[in-house]
């Protein structure tokens, strides 16, 4: 049988922390970098990021709109970032954020998640603007592969709350905040037949570490307890929130979730790199 | 000045109709038309769409998943696509459904809304789960490019109304649904300094035919008062509405309303397809 997800990431966690290394060719970080905004600069980017990651980091996040930026040439050095990664022994989160229902969503799934694909990834962000149930066809794609799924829930940036707080007033989730009923959804999915005594969920859900959790009626010690919902958290670093703050933060959810640095690591500049990944895992897992 | 994508828009409708034609090369579409699932399938069955098009419909819409699918090779298929449908005269939106925040989502607008770009298109679909404050960048990039953008409001597929009949309880929009909030931003934007009176506004919405809009908190005849508000609308043919309904249940937005119809076309096949496009146009403007 596929190893879930869930276990693939508790023993990347095992070995090498929760640090996720952002790969973000933005054109200042290119340009500081010495490199042309071009298919070839991204490749050389996104290749020394994963020389510097391997052995120090266990999960890589490329942003995928840095790459599709560049159309047919930006894919083809993500395909090669990807294999190199996963070569290396990284965990690879596509930062997609794709969604869509039916047999387009399920086609962003077999994108990214089907082994052997040109841009096979171990996990996808997903959105389910469209509903949790829209996205049905990648979560049971990434099951029988043993890859994860990381859906968008409340996300760090401020313009998000009006949607993500709002509160649903039909279905199941009825009464319940939009974000939150996202976490209801992914942590019932992670509970299906067969899955009820995973230790880990083979589904996550992105929550930044600047939001007011409470806020958006989200219970970051619920979220942790029983079986773990991994979490991907955007939004230290740059963004505002302060390493030495995640258990504080995500409570008992922080054993699975996984600091997301790119600027502040990427900043570093390809000789600079390497140190700055070293000096956020320690700080991470102080 | 660049001529603005809503004044782009109205000409087509004029010229041709409010037909839009999807090109969504699924797996078992591919197959019935005797085309390879792999990159030269899919570039073949865009330009034989495109073809067929030409002249006959104004509006063609790609559905990005499926060339995402085949990766790095797939997006150059679509490339040629898209270059094949500008240059027969065709508006293009490229389905993408694409969101995320900053310069991320910067990024993803000048992917296929910068002229001269690989991916350009006319116009492209987006997501507003992070906020419509979040995709400010590529509203105001398609602004200065004479380019359209269509923000998903309130999609076609049943498992979306939870989330988009939520209602927001924070902001300026507190207490109006989630996608009637979205709505009101898109006309707002329309709206801003110096495009008052517009027209037709140069960003749209995604509103599907099969959803009750008085349950969403949308007045569809308000939003074609005044300025009009683009809409693109999936859910007929194959999902369910009669190009009949157009009227009825777009009210006064009917007028820019473009009717998007995928399967109910490309199930004609190569040799059929000709024909369904104009029995489909003409349908719509009957």
């Amino acid at each position: 049988m596929t190893e879930q997800f869930g276990a693939r990431l508790t023993a990347v966690i095992e070995a090498r922390g929760r640090l996720c290394v952002g790969i973000d060719p933005h054109p200042y970080l290119l340009d500081a970098w010495g490199l042309g905004d071009d298919a070839a600069g991204l490749r050389d980017f996104g290749l020394r990021v994963v020389d510097a990651a391997r052995g120090v980091a266990g999960v890589v996040k490329p942003q995928v709109a840095f790459f599709e930026r560049h159309g047919s040439a930006g894919y083809a050095a993500l395909e090669e970032i990807l294999r190199a990664a996963r070569a290396a022994g990284l965990l690879v989160i596509a930062d997609a954020k794709r969604g869509d229902v039916g047999s387009s969503v399920e086609a962003y799934g077999q994108a990214w998640l089907t082994p052997g694909s040109p841009l096979e990834a171990d996990a996808m962000t997903i959105s389910a603007f469209q509903g949790v149930g829209s996205i049905a066809a990648p979560l049971e794609l990434a099951a029988r592969s043993g890859k994860g799924v990381f859906v968008l829930a409340a996300t760090s940036n401020p313009e998000a709350a009006a949607i993500q707080t709002a509160i649903i007033g039909s279905g199941p989730r009825s009464g319940v905040r939009v974000a939150a009923g996202i976490v209801s959804d992914v942590m019932h999915w992670n509970r299906r037949d067969g899955h009820e005594s995973d230790r880990v969920g083979s589904a996550g859900v992105v929550l930044g570490a600047t939001v007011d959790f409470a806020a958006y009626g989200i219970d970051t010690d619920e979220i942790g307890r029983g079986q773990a919902l991994p979490v991907l958290a955007p939004g230290f670093g740059h963004q505002g929130a302060g390493f030495y703050e995640l258990e504080a933060r995500y409570g008992a959810a922080a054993s699975h979730t996984l600091v997301s640095a790119s600027r502040s690591i990427l900043a570093a500049g390809p000789r600079g790199i390497g140190a700055a990944i070293a000096a956020h895992a320690a700080e991470v897992a102080a």
